[in-house]
């Protein structure tokens, strides 16, 4: 998918919600657990139930491979399932040297066909470009993270004055265009956000820290949302939990809904 | 396993080689492709060959998941092949957010057996520390590689005059022991090898740049074997595909014996 035919669908669905397949054996309703692959019952019907209020899905591929073979498999089939013109993105936060990255490249790109895969940074340039090379791919370069330990090195200060992760950003943007890599920003830096913007004005930003990880999606709009949206924002847990018995979807939906509608009031409030 | 039991493994076998099992479905003898199974066929012949030359075996993760579910199968039925009294490495690169990590944890230390597995430290102590909660497994956290583009970042200095590595090494030290953390330090950057054993005494190094890399195997023990050993120099690409034909194990047997031998004596050298 392409950078226009991206923020087409944002236009259209007046959305940019990311939905992160998360799914868990464990957290899924038991009623699943009667059918063959309860993964991919799964994540069809959310998939069914989500998919106008969305515009990318991103499955956590770590949950898949907790399963094995099996786990894979549903991973296999739910990207097959998901509509052509959602945008979908393996959370595999890869990152390898040149030979073993083109390994993961045609995994995730050609073999499963996903339109973006997350890459860790500290291999540097052989372990991302391979996945460059891929034509209407994207990669999404980790540069500032949500979680606790994201400030043990991304805050880091470099002799020149930069932290690691506006040095990241400053490197990694030369490797590629704002037409195949955009970077994870954590919603919950909101001090670094808006010098983030000042480096990689034109790139989408992945922003996974809304919802159970607190992000705030006023916030992140006033400070990221840039003349082409140029955001997805992420909610996993928020909203494919929402419910646990058999209407499940519906409640997925509803939350989605909701969130699609904040979405389509910050997107005007910018003339998007 | 426990690093007590590592030593025992490297003082009988007289060996710290590790073989990476880089099994490429277009590079293995074509006469393997009659098999239900190829790469596990191509697996267990080179685990059958080499098993007494070796002290570690490394699955390259990237090679499986390129083959998908049947790929994942491959691998479980590798890790299950390889004698419980030899070092197993998944080398998946993984590095993610707490939760995710879990999963992770879960996938390879549990549900696969292995001992260990490679981490990515960019994400900092939450995306490491639920890997060491396991009990007897480690994780081996990237330090400093010998790829092209570990230069990118990994040697950035610090406002307080460490390069990156020293800080990844400094501060990750400290989130477990000797006994479950290893480093991955590339073989082709003799110039930092001192510098690092100055940081991490004690710890087990697995060190890939050999073979095929360029490493020296006399340099990389001279600057970074201690008393213990603490080395594990991995081989894969240089082992495994030595041979093309129907005598591919046997040639990989030849090599890794031979390697052996070296290692048997820069181990006496150093009284192990």
């Amino acid at each position: 998918m392409t950078k226009q035919e991206l923020i087409y669908q944002i236009k259209k669905k007046r959305s940019f919600l990311c939905i992160g397949l998360d799914t868990d054996l464990r957290k899924i309703p038991k009623h699943l657990l009667d059918y063959d692959d309860p993964i991919f019952e799964f994540n069809k019907q959310i998939i069914d139930a989500t998919k106008d209020y969305c515009v990318a899905y991103k499955p956590n591929i770590a949950f898949y491979e907790y399963l094995g073979s099996n786990g894979w498999s549903s991973l296999e089939k739910t990207i097959s399932y998901i509509p052509k013109d959602i945008f979908t993105i393996a959370d595999a936060k890869r990152g390898d040297i040149g030979n073993t990255s083109s390994m993961y490249a045609e995994a995730f790109f050609q073999n499963l066909d996903f339109n973006a895969i997350t890459l860790s940074p500290y291999m540097g340039s052989d372990s991302i470009k391979p996945f460059i090379k891929f034509k209407n791919k994207w990669v999404i370069i980790l540069a500032l993270t949500s979680n606790i330990g994201g400030s043990d090195f991304q805050n880091l200060k470099l002799e020149t004055g930069d932290s690691l992760f506006q040095k990241v950003l400053k490197t990694t943007k030369s490797w590629g265009s704002e037409n195949n890599i955009m970077y994870v920003i954590g919603a919950t830096r909101e001090d670094k956000l808006s010098e983030i913007r000042k480096i990689v004005p034109e790139h989408f930003l992945l922003v996974p820290g809304f919802g159970k990880q607190g992000g705030n999606l006023e916030n992140i709009s006033k400070y990221m949302m840039n003349h082409e949206c140029g955001l997805l924002v992420n909610s996993s847990r928020g909203i494919i939990y929402k419910g646990s018995g058999k209407d499940f979807a519906a409640k997925a939906a509803e939350e989605a809904k909701m969130i699609q509608m904040s979405m389509d009031t910050l997107l005007a409030t910018r003339n998007i």
